[in-house]
């Protein structure tokens, strides 16, 4: 049975760069009686500060409680505030990256304290824009470091590492499932892995299904895993099958052939939509993907191993308009 | 009611500049007989030299009706011969631009001997590599000049001119729908209109529907269809509806919407597949995406008329699974 | 003698949908401050509603004389307010099309005001999100009419339409220089061009001297250009010359042949830069750029109609590093 | 000091999917001749059976040994024998992957017989086409496995994994430069490490210094290098410098950094330049970069430290321009 959820801010106001505000704001409780309206989800992720700091944690807990949601991870905000611009975890001034820590210290208490295993890392300002600004050696150095010291800290929390190639940075440390690896081995802590978010790992030019064999093969990596669709050039945080199908049918299939049985997360940024609506619907494509699959899972497996493009498409045309 | 039809050379042998031969290699006589196999293709595109030359005239023109197939267009080749490759009708030596407007002419004689009416013109070589490298102004001057010319010579033949934004050069100078429907205007022939390859506009960037409204506005522009699938950043000439699905029946509305009644013709590249296989599963793919439409046009027309992309999904997710 | 500008804004606070402040906010007139500073600029474009506004005319006037600068364009924001979510003047929304246009109205009765003679039109939610979103024959029929409308209204202005491929809507309606001279010329207005802003041809895919010469091949339709650099994936908004050096020679040379004459404004996104600092550096750059081009046009000129990749190479090396 | 080398067949005949010859075809040994002619190289990658065979050992020696030149690596052929169509060491097929071992020990024991130290080892046709098409678990272990046998078989040789996203397979198994450091740490061999090539780092979307960057921190990995430059989203193997040139700064800069001191060899494919021209201009303009470098490494490494792109941009522009 797989798990859905969503991250709490989904259901929030939406911005860019040219326009501050798309809809109205919401607090954090608020969205929350929204995510308790939407079918089939049954945890939420939160985001530090924003959702969830040590003085509402009580409060927070008994709002999830209410609504029999499970609290699927604490996502800390190395991303909002402007004090990380220039990095967290890896910046080069030592001062920020003492900070970074005691913030995340902060979160994994809150973890802690709330019975959330997963810390959903995810350090966008950390990388650089410009050829030769980053430093390389030492910023990458840093960051596992304090990935491997935070991790040892807290040997009982898992540490999802949330890669994607470019936003807000050009480029971002953690790049790709690949490099990310890396890095999850290199800090030599088995609580460190790897968080695959489907819209991320298409941006960055993956295929998604071997995203997951990657995570597989490196050790039983994957800790979670974030969904979303786009056009491939752009973490554009679109509803699940919008633009692509046969993919999630692939990436389904060898998530279950990989034995990954954690959480699907929903993970949006509806910018003018229905915010409920747009997760809501994000969960039924995946249960559709899912039906084709669970009714058909030897004739896609014996299609895998043939192997044959013109078979496969002939089943895949019989197993989607016949469904 | 769609006609479907297929360029003669994808069942033919495959190569690129590492293997030159996947497969086997096959006369054109030998390539039709396997067209004749697929089902509900009814039309067949020749490239000039490789499948029809001033002396198989006749002799093609037999097998083609004793398989009862239609003459959808002649592909005049000006992208294999080594002579072009530095330009065919553009090309900055008057030496070869002469040379091509020969060979253009040998093919619109053809294509009036055998009754076909459409010229779909692929100028593969016509561009540049490098940076500094084309003559900008002049080629393509030379480019627009030369195909008024030969469309004010045969005025009962209509130029369907197929852009790609790039391959075998790394620029174009037909390189998406819109500055073909320029170059098209420019010539001041009626005769000359756009081919528009599925393929070649995703890797453009484009929308392939917006791609077929824009040559509606631009005055009825669209005059030949070529079908594939690809994963948007090279022309992977793949099965229809490998990747993308729902962009194909947006696409099929607005085809519909500006009324092209025209050829709907597959041009793959099946590197390693069978090829017929591969053709016809094209076929059945485009037929499935209409079945949706047709039994929905309406609902899909006010979904449209709406634009919330909330419901627009669910209405696809029910049509797709349920269809 | 080229004339250099920068968009007042640059100057400003920065952003994203992640962190709301990067830097301080500062008002127009200190921005106007800052940009007095910067060497060789001497005109500034002002965002409409931003910095310029009916009620601020005579004030911004002044300030602008005071400083030397010419007010190089006005830029109506029909992309930061959240009423053209949804589209402004192409809006399937009557009431918002209509106050899109007397927004415009008001904007152009400034740029009277102000003897300003380019109206930068960048319609930037104008497009859409979603396959089978876009209405796309009435939308774009709209977009197409309204400008025309507005155009017609103020025959002694120049309306340059920017267009960018995507950001914020995933889809716009002004795309790339091809499509938006389409548009323009489906206007009928001689005072209707475009705006060629750097990045956004990057993004789109364009060799962006080609596109230079498609705005001189549909009629000397090149209006106003923004400069700035980026990976060719993004409109990162960068310094010029960051990443990209000939291809910026290129376009000062096709920029000459075809006649432009008019400004060369810089328009960045320095997120976490010293604005004033960024927009001086990509002055600078063009400088060094069009010094190589200047001492050496005839040896360049001459390169490309030879066409030969080699030699040009040699020819680029030598005056680069022997510059 | 740089030791400068070009793969043989870079000056030979051309092709792609399209023309099948744009040259003249050469033998191996008169493309030995023209390399002899070019300036400033002094080592030879050859290809497996189009260059050097078990019959042809003693005469390549023979030749080589006459220009004075280094046998940099030989590039077993993996790629261009329709036997490989589906994959070699990887493929599904076990009579395939024996025979793609026994060929690659007759590779092994040339290199042992010529002294060559490196094979430069690119699995081209080790990937798939289609969604569902490759058994991604199986496969990639087959891949890995046999690397590791052929790696402990030949512990003298160093097994240099050469990486590209994709070409011929729209996906490899061997993409980028982390997934490919992963399967070498997992075959457990230090004599297996990572070629990176250029253009197959930027069609992935790395930054090419971050690449040697990863390499050094998984363990000294990075085995070899080739060298050319393209437009960031295909393998277009152009003259180095022809559109990058900071970013090539900035990898030397790294290079040095990480200790490389192997060899630099040109990969090109120069399908209508003179091919001994364009493996010379590469050449040349990799010494430009490297004497900007070597006269200013205090003041880059400094910038590098300060990560102010400001800053970098003057001093990058003083140092190019002044050079």
């Amino acid at each position: 049975m797989r798990k859905y959820s969503a991250i709490l801010g989904n259901l929030g106001n939406t911005c860019d760069r040219f326009c501050g505000s798309y809809k109205d704001n919401l607090s954090s409780l608020e969205m929350l009686k929204q995510a308790g309206k939407i079918d089939g989800i049954s945890g939420i992720e939160l985001v530090g500060t924003w959702d969830i700091r040590p003085d509402n944690v009580s409060e927070m807990q008994k709002a999830l409680d209410d609504l029999g949601f499970a609290c699927v991870s604490i996502i800390p905000d190395l991303f909002a505030d402007k004090m990380w611009c220039r990095g967290s975890l890896s910046c080069r001034d030592w001062n920020v990256r003492n900070k970074a820590m005691e913030y995340m210290r902060r979160m994994c208490d809150i973890a802690h304290e709330m019975n959330c295993e997963i810390i959903n890392l995810w350090p966008g300002q950390d990388g650089y824009d410009y050829p030769l600004q980053g430093d390389l050696l030492d910023e990458r150095k840093y960051l596992t470091e304090n990935i491997a010291f935070i991790a040892n800290e807290y040997p009982k929390l898992r540490f999802a590492l949330e890669y994607k190639a470019k936003e807000p940075r050009t480029h971002s440390y953690l790049a790709r499932m690949a490099d990310t690896l890396l890095v999850s081995l290199q800090t030599g802590c088995d609580n460190v892995g790897v968080t695959l978010d489907i819209g991320h790992a298409f941006l960055g030019g993956e295929n998604i299904a071997e995203s997951v064999v990657l995570a597989k093969q490196a050790g039983d990596k994957l800790f979670h895993m974030h969904f979303n669709d786009n056009y491939k050039s752009w973490d554009d945080d679109m509803i699940v099958g919008s633009i692509h199908s046969i993919e999630y049918i692939e990436l389904l299939y060898w998530l279950d052939e990989c034995g990954y049985d954690r959480w699907f997360s929903m993970d949006q940024y509806p910018y003018r939509e229905d915010a409920a609506g747009a997760i809501s619907e994000s969960v039924n494509w995946l249960k559709s993907f899912d039906a084709i699959l669970s009714f058909n899972r030897i004739a896609i497996g014996t299609a895998i191993k043939m192997g044959d493009a013109v078979k496969t498409s002939k089943l895949m045309r019989e197993l989607i308009f016949k469904s």
